[in-house]
């Protein structure tokens, strides 16, 4: 199962493809999708919402993770960055994909199994996760390889789940 | 010059096409695009994106203007709406749309001529500029009105500028 694993942005939309085999994943394409300052916001929106579109396209992903954002101090970034966000959903729901979201705990929970851990940490555990020489760069590409694993995790657990339900 | 104003908002974003002839404008057509709530957030923003590419494919608007958020309380409503405000954006430049900015304050002093005016003296001065029998509800197609009507003024002013500025 190919899984997209996206953190939104607007100067940068980290995304990240992991293939996820049994319990096990591995990287297929990580990068940003990145906008120039300068530019008029409604280009900028635009120039994300194609990028993703041609990264599901090329990519052929089965489900799209998105960080959910948190913020609890810069309200104009939120904005932004949620305005990035909408059209990088749109993208995503016009490709027919599922989506899932997972706050930045949850994503800590899954890869580090500590709700609290540090940034550095989680990077460090997605690097060995996918078996990689060293920690992607930016932030935003590793923070989206990590959302892409918590959700091959959280997949495999709610489809051990149905079994066990199911007997 | 047709003006298509925009609420922005997920479970309610209003609408206002109204014609600006000389320094005149009327109403064209008004309403919102609503999206029901216990539906995935995704598809909400579908259909906000859709609803939005029906009303410019079906009244054709020339400009689109957005009224420009402001929140300094709650973050989450905050991020919801952008990224509602996100997909409308997209669909406008889609169409190739030029897109204009307003802050509540411009369009407070636009409409009224006082930037810390009263909602309910703007509402009463879109119904009158509109020869309106009543004030548009619910407040977001009030509000989509007046930023289209702002955009006429400001739009008289830059043009009126412009051709002084040539002399």
């Amino acid at each position: 199962m190919r899984i997209l694993g996206i953190d939104p942005g607007i100067a940068i939309a980290g995304f990240g493809f992991i293939d996820k085999t049994g319990s096990k994943v591995s990287p297929v394409q990580y990068g940003c999708i990145q906008t120039e300052a300068h530019t008029p916001e409604e280009e900028r929106l635009h120039q994300v919402y194609e990028g993703m579109l041609q990264l599901i396209d090329k990519y052929e992903p089965e489900a799209v993770a998105f960080e959910k954002l948190f913020f609890n101090r810069n309200v104009t970034t939120a904005m932004t960055v949620s305005q990035a966000r909408g059209v990088l959903i749109l993208a995503a729901v016009q490709r027919g994909l599922p989506i899932a979201e997972y706050t930045p705990m949850q994503v800590k929970q899954a890869i580090v199994g500590y709700g609290k851990a540090e940034k550095k940490q989680v990077q460090e555990m997605v690097r060995m996760y996918l078996k990689l020489a060293s920690i992607p760069k930016p932030d935003d590409v590793a923070d989206a390889l990590a959302v892409a694993i918590c959700h091959a995790h959280s997949y495999t657990l709610n489809s051990r789940l149905n079994e066990v339900l199911r007997k």
